[in-house]
């Protein structure tokens, strides 16, 4: 392994353009077992497992990734990435509350096809400081569209930006086994969350049909 | 190990009066070690894992609970009973709405205070015919409780038995680190959820205190 670690210079974490076709395969087994493991057993797992869990040696996962926090950043860029992008294209809404029904729903259901996403946005990283500020932005986005929202009446008054942390957990209890099921669940859930984000006085929103029992008691796919 | 099988005859999965205090302390660690393992994990952990958590050996985990099923069931069946006592209080209630309401509000505390709670109305026990009697026996009750409120136009007509369960997955993905902090987002969604299963027209219930963000993003609790 130290042999190794004189032959390729340590790559940038976002994997350069002539990194070599084997070092990018490990920086993607690197990136997946990582964005596994925070999601079973959050972002405390250990640098070793993580390497162990992608097949390769510690070495490897250091050259890669030289600090814990860089390793964060990197698995979760993507996701973060597409939630601030879903935020930024729900402010340019003309209708706020569509705007923020969309978002929600686009978030939702990447939640339920991608259990290591709901990491992404439930976990706290403190030794990440370039998810932190992405985060820190998305929710800043997040509370501008909530107030906009309720400007227009369409959302009631005593909604608060937690509340969708609260949904977005919420969610991730009703992934189940397979991605259609979970999106299934998604579905009803955030129509019967939404329905009751309305101010009373409001049209009732479409109910999703009901679901199955028995794809509900199917356990979660376990990612490791 | 195989000398104490022969000292202590095989006692009941009720645990009975005569039993030695060391067996009954042994019965009550694997009861306790069974619905940590379960929780984590689900139901198909290996015995020998549970003796492992337990701290006893396998010999005595098998003196206790012959069989995978018997193990379950012991392991459940406090939980199970206080849900079946909970939906017939309910179902006696003269206002099926409030009784549905009670019960709802009930067993979203049990989750929020004990994470192994949730394992025994989400799982399915297919080797385990007692508890799936008992499991039958409160969906049944549930059904005539969501029937009746339906019935006096207090509960919105689309509303399905199996939502019971999609609201209970979705709490159980916002139990956090502290009971405290578990039941104030379980009392908040469970309000959004109440006030969705209202018909349109119905005075809006009222809504507890929105959440502190780091309250939510403290991870759950293992149990192990």
């Amino acid at each position: 392994m130290p042999a190794q670690l004189s032959r390729n210079p340590p790559p940038s974490d976002s994997g350069p353009p002539g990194q070599r076709a084997d070092a990018r395969l490990n920086r993607a087994r690197l990136l997946q077992a990582a964005r596994e493991a925070y999601a079973l057993d959050g972002t405390d797992v250990s640098s070793s497992a993580i390497a162990r869990r992608a097949g390769v040696g510690a070495a490897t996962l250091y050259r890669h990734f030289p600090t814990r926090g860089s390793l964060i950043a990197a698995a979760f860029s993507e996701q973060l990435g597409q939630c601030v992008a879903a935020l930024d294209e729900a402010l340019q809404d003309d209708d706020p509350w569509q705007g923020l029904r969309n978002v929600l729903t686009r978030v939702c259901m990447m939640q339920a096809q991608d259990r290591g996403f709901s990491a992404a946005f439930l976990s706290r990283f403190p030794d990440a400081p370039d998810v932190h500020r992405e985060r820190a932005r998305a929710e800043a986005c997040l509370a501008q569209l909530v107030r906009r929202a309720k400007d227009t009446g369409q959302l009631r008054k005593d909604f608060h930006p937690s509340d969708v942390t609260l949904l977005l957990l919420a969610n991730n209890g009703v992934v189940r086994e397979s991605p259609a099921a979970s999106m299934a669940a998604s579905r009803r859930l955030l129509a019967y969350f939404l329905q009751s984000c309305l101010p009373t006085d409001a049209t009732p929103l479409p109910q999703p049909a009901p679901l199955r029992l028995d794809d509900l008691y199917k356990p979660p796919r376990r990612t490791g």
